[in-house]
C-alpha cells in the first residue's frame, strides 16, 4: 500500500454512492469531513483476507477486485468494483474479520469510513438503512447467480456469459478486459489454460476477435448470447 | 401447494426469528396478527423462480430448500432453511421477481408477511433494520464461501466440506442427510454419479460409514477436516 497520509475526502465520495444520495447537504458535508482517502498503485493490496475489519470502503476513482484465497492458495475472484461502489460492508453491525482480500487493479483512490461512524450515520438516516438493505439484497442475488453459473454451466457457457455481461456493462460490443487472463479464469472458476482454450474456441467459431492484449470484439453477440 | 386457508399465525413465528427478537410485546403481537401461515407437504413448491414476489417468508416448522434452475433445467441448491430462518427477503425495498424457487423438504409450516407491512415494521424499528443488515451481510459471506468452494475446490474436498459442515450444524458425528443424493450433489455443483463416487471413495478410506439410507457416521472427523 502506497498510502498517502490520510486526508479528508475532497472528492465528495459519498455523493457518488447510490445509497447515500438522499442525504441532506449538511449530512453529506459532515460525511465528507469524516471520510479519509488513500491512494493505491495498480496491484496494491487494500486489505488482506483474515485481517481485522474496521473500515467501510468506497471506490472514488480506479478499479478494485475482491477475491478469496483457498487453503491451497488458489484464487477465486468474487467481484469487480468501480467508482461509486462500496465494499467491506460486512463490518457494519457485526464483528467479522475480512473474509476476502481487496486489490487495486489500476491506480485508485479509496475513501474509507470508520465502522462506528458509518453505523451512526445509518442510525440517524433510516432511508440509508433501507437503501443498504436493497443494495445487499441485489448483491446477494448477484452472488447466487455466480453460484448457479459455477455449479450448473459448462465452461464454454461460463466464458460466453462473462463476455456478454462485460458487453452489457460497458455498453459496447468491443470490450476492455478488466482483469488479466488469470483473473478472468478465476472469476469463472477455471484454470487459465482451460479459459484460454475456451476463448480460442469462441474465436474459431467466429464469435470473438482479439484486438490487442486488452480488448476483444464480440463479432456475433446474438450467437454468443445463445450460448449463455 | 396444499394450502390450508390462510390463518393468523398462532405460532409466534416472529419471536423465533433472531432479527425480530427485540420487538416490544405489543409490536410482536401486532406482527403475529398480520402473519399468515400456510402448510406444505414434503415436496410442495412454495414459490417458483420468476414468479412475482410480494411476501417475506419465515420457516415456522419443517425444512425448505432454495434452488435455481439453469436454462437447461439443471438445479443448483443455494441454501437449506430451518425453523426461525427467513427467506424471500429480496422483496424488501425492491421490486424483484423470485430469483430462485423454494420447496418444502418435509411437512412444513411457513409464515408469510406482506412486503409493505414488513417494510413498515422495519421503518418503525431501526433496530430491526440494523439486524437485517447484519443478517444479509452474513448471508453474503456464506454465499461467497460457496462461490469459493465451487470455484477452487476439487470435488472430493467439496464432499468432505459438506459432511463436516453438516456435522457441525447437527453437533454430531452421525449426520442425517437433509437432502436426496441429487440434492446433495446439486449443493456441491456435481453430478449425482460423481457425488456418489466421491462418497464411496471416502467410505473406502474409512472416513465415512453408511447407516441406512438417510444417515452417515463420520468415523474419522479429524481426517475428514484435513481434506477440506
Amino acid at each position: 500500500m502506497k498510502a498517502v497520509p490520510q486526508s479528508p475526502c475532497k472528492n465528495v465520495c459519498a455523493s457518488r454512492v447510490p445509497i447515500f444520495q438522499d442525504l441532506s447537504p449538511q449530512e453529506l458535508a459532515r460525511f465528507n469531513d469524516i471520510l479519509t482517502t488513500n491512494e493505491y498503485a495498480s496491484g496494491d493490496i487494500i486489505y488482506h483476507q483474515g485481517s481485522p475489519a474496521r473500515m467501510l470502503c468506497i471506490v472514488n476513482t480506479g478499479a478494485v477486485k475482491l477475491f478469496k484465497t483457498s487453503p491451497e492458495g488458489k484464487e477465486q475472484v468474487l467481484r469487480l468494483l468501480r467508482p461509486g461502489d462500496f465494499f467491506g460492508e460486512a463490518v457494519l453491525f457485526s464483528e467479522h474479520a475480512r473474509s476476502a482480500s481487496a486489490q487495486a487493479l489500476e491506480p485508485s483512490k479509496i475513501c474509507q469510513l470508520d465502522k462506528y461512524m458509518a453505523e451512526d450515520i445509518i442510525h440517524r438516516n433510516p432511508e440509508i438503512a433501507h437503501k443498504l438493505i436493497a443494495a445487499l439484497n441485489l448483491r446477494l442475488l448477484q452472488a447466487e447467480d455466480q453460484i448457479e453459473n459455477l455449479g450448473t454451466r459448462a465452461t464454454l457457457q461460463r466464458v460466453a456469459n462473462l463476455l456478454v455481461e462485460l458487453a452489457e456493462e460497458q455498453e459496447s460490443a468491443i470490450i476492455t478486459l478488466p482483469l488479466s487472463r488469470e483473473g478472468l479464469a478465476s472469476l469463472t472458476g477455471m484454470t487459465v489454460e482451460n479459459f484460454s482454450r475456451k476463448l480460442s474456441e469462441l474465436q474459431q467459431q467466429g464469435l470473438v476477435q482479439a484486438q490487442g492484449r486488452k480488448k476483444l470484439a464480440l463479432t456475433d453477440l446474438p450467437a454468443l448470447k445463445q450460448l449463455t
